[in-house]
């Protein structure tokens, strides 16, 4: 596809009917959506949290958008803001591996704040976002690995249009108040990966929800902007380093399948560079193959690439533990719960019995194996051996993703709280965006 | 200069006391807030300037600081944006040509509305514009060509890092904080040249400006943020094309003397690439070398570069007389002030002694004249021949600078109102930034 095909393309894209989505897409939205909330109320004690609630309470405003983890209503600007970032602030919600982005942080806030603004409905929510979800997978895939190793955070980028279209569907904008939203969309997208590990990262989702809000309310009222700022030359594709080769390597631009479907959902709070291993081991044990007192070794075949990323041999502190294959091994083994934050506390780097069972770990770095998998091989004291590969990118029954979103939910957030959000967000018929965002506000 | 010294550089600057400013530049800083608000009222009535008023006031929010051309008090980063706005509506305000950027429209905004906030004195808001502006000069000689080239906009990009350190000062953040806040908002800076010749352009002037209240006031509050985000590897700079000769550029890179001294104030209401011919055609006929009903011909001289921007040969609207040489020509012998709005009006066009004057004007590209220079050659029908040439960056005495930016105030916003905003920006000792931005209000 060219580039001036883009636009066009994109804008088909956002003015199609709900009849006409994917179901199964759909059906992950859903899940986006109770596992955005789940994230967002766990995140919301955090200090970037109270500051940026701080920010929007002072600057006031027309009520009408709920602020996550206070009784705040602010305009739906601001609660973008604040709630993109409050969402981003454990770093835990949804990964899409195919544009390197997180969705959920930056689309939902926009979508819930612009659908309570209007009075619309939960599953109105989770059209908007999905539209935009995918709007925002298509262009983080044409801005590509180019975009990514200039510096530039795709989630903030990407995510600024998906926020945009999410908004505008909502706010009922015509293709034409759509086309300028996204041209104004396009001189101020922005966001640096160099803020990772700072309050600077969460940020970034939230100033893509916001800049969401902002394009579409402007071009509502008749703003207007160049609609070649998007694609062509000097276009915002252009100036922010778009791999040459990204629309050409879409293989599939129909409507009929959706990239969004296969967004990654975080199960462990840790590095996402360990999750392949923590599944290969949770099988194996599943499978009744492993327990933790006849493991002699453990070898962890991964790619070499995450080894300068996750490989902290002994970790001092609970934050080090996210990044350690060997440890975080040790935890599964002892049927540690590594979806709870509680989890990962300093004391553990101190317990002799899984210090111990790290040892037994052994990291091997394998150019063979992708970004997203690892090969787990065990070996016990009676000599017995068993392997269990595992690849994020496998598709999930989406029943069974839903039980552990689930169980992910009651460690975070409480059994009550997530069995009811969870009933909630499953049943979104005759549920308002507002009922929705009050089960954000405490 | 390396890329790792910026920081700390720029840091230096923000620091320096009132005492140190160097005075030209203070001086020039002054002349700047009396154009920037005459612009501003002048546009204030234009659409998008409506537009972004309703924006604003549909979000509400505490009064803190005043929207221009209204009765309107908002948030000051709400007021910074439709501010810079309104302010960037006409494109009649000032531009720096060493790093290709609007710097008042930006900048002045985030000073004024915090300061307003802050309760702080006229002359606390020239001081903190002024070392914004020159951080921003600085900035984009670093950003330099490359960055233009890309298609970014450094009205917007370097701009933002202005209104924020303007906005810090007043807002009182030390060292650490201010770093944060640069580092903050190296992820939001943005702005594309795509959108010139649409609203987007103005809106770039306050997206930054907002951009700067955003990150000042977050990091006050104690957000933090990288500040490897502003330079260095996968930085705002190399992530957004700076030149690679940027810093080494910079010949001084001393506080004693400040870039934004040479800062060019437009004097009449149409394309910079015009206004280097009309001033040499005023220098003519103020020396009485010429006079309308005389002349036979007149060669104006210019690079071939602008020959494709502003030379329209038969302009049909009151727009296109902006871009047409042959007709502002005819307009300055004329003696009509181009230094008013309604002097570029449609019926101007079918004006038959215009249309006849300007039959007599040649363009003629020559290469060895520099982009802001022109050269005028008349020839009287009495055989009688002149010359005047004229370069933009020429330096321009402040006090016939000043008289001149009166005349243009006096034009465009009548002349008891001009004379009044004169008095006050000459005289800041007792102005509040209250009083100053009252002025805006109507």
């Amino acid at each position: 596809m060219p580039d001036s095909a883009l636009l066009p393309h994109i804008l088909d894209l956002a003015e199609m009917g709900p009849a006409r989505l994917p179901q199964d897409a759909r059906k992950m939205a859903e899940l986006s959506l109770f596992d955005w909330m789940v994230v967002s109320l766990a995140g919301a004690d955090q200090p970037l949290a109270r500051i940026i609630r701080d920010f929007v309470a002072a600057e006031g405003g027309v009520a009408k958008a709920a602020v996550t983890g206070s009784k705040l209503r602010v305009p739906a600007r601001a609660a973008a803001l604040a709630n993109g970032t409050i969402s981003h602030a454990l770093d835990y919600d949804d990964t899409h591996f195919a544009y390197i982005g997180h969705p959920s942080v930056a689309i939902f806030p926009a979508a819930l704040a612009a659908a309570e603004e209007m009075g619309a409905s939960g599953g109105d929510v989770v059209d908007a976002f999905l539209l935009g979800a995918e709007a925002t997978c298509r262009i983080g895939m044409v801005l590509g690995r180019d975009h990514y190793d200039a510096g530039f955070h795709q989630t903030a980028t990407s995510g600024a249009f998906g926020a945009t279209i999410a908004a505008a569907r909502l706010y009922q904008l015509d293709r034409d108040a759509l086309s300028a939203a996204l041209g104004l969309v396009s001189t101020r997208a922005s966001g640096l990966k160099s803020q990772f590990g700072t309050m600077g990262k969460p940020f970034n989702a939230g100033a893509a929800a916001a800049n969401g809000i902002e394009a579409a309310s402007l071009a509502k009222r008749g703003f207007t902007a160049s609609t070649d700022a998007f694609a062509g030359a000097q276009s915002f594709l252009a100036a922010h380093h778009a791999d040459n080769a990204g629309s050409g390597k879409i293989a599939d631009w129909s409507f009929d399948k959706f990239f969004f479907a296969s967004v990654s959902h975080k199960l462990h709070a840790c590095c996402h560079g360990t999750h392949a291993m923590i599944e290969a081991l949770l099988l194996l044990q599943a499978g009744g193959k492993i327990a933790a007192d006849d493991v002699d070794e453990v070898r962890v075949n991964i790619t070499p690439r995450w080894q300068n990323v996750c490989d902290i041999k002994t970790p001092q502190t609970g934050l080090e533990i996210k990044f350690s294959y060997v440890f975080l091994a040790a935890m599964v083994l002892q049927n540690i719960n590594l979806a709870a934050y509680e989890s990962y506390h300093d004391a553990a780097c101190k317990d002799t019995y899984l210090m111990a069972l790290a040892e037994r770990v052994k990291v091997v770095g394998d150019d063979s194996i992708a970004d997203s998998a690892a090969r787990v091989e065990v070996r016990l004291k009676d000599g017995k051996t068993s392997s269990q590969s595992f690849d994020l990118l496998s598709p999930i029954d989406p029943a069974v993703l839903g039980q552990r979103l689930l169980a992910k939910g009651a460690a975070l957030i409480g059994t009550a709280a997530a069995h009811d959000l969870w009933a909630m967000t499953n049943n979104l018929g005759g549920v308002s965006a507002s009922d929705l965002a009050s089960k954000l506000q405490r």
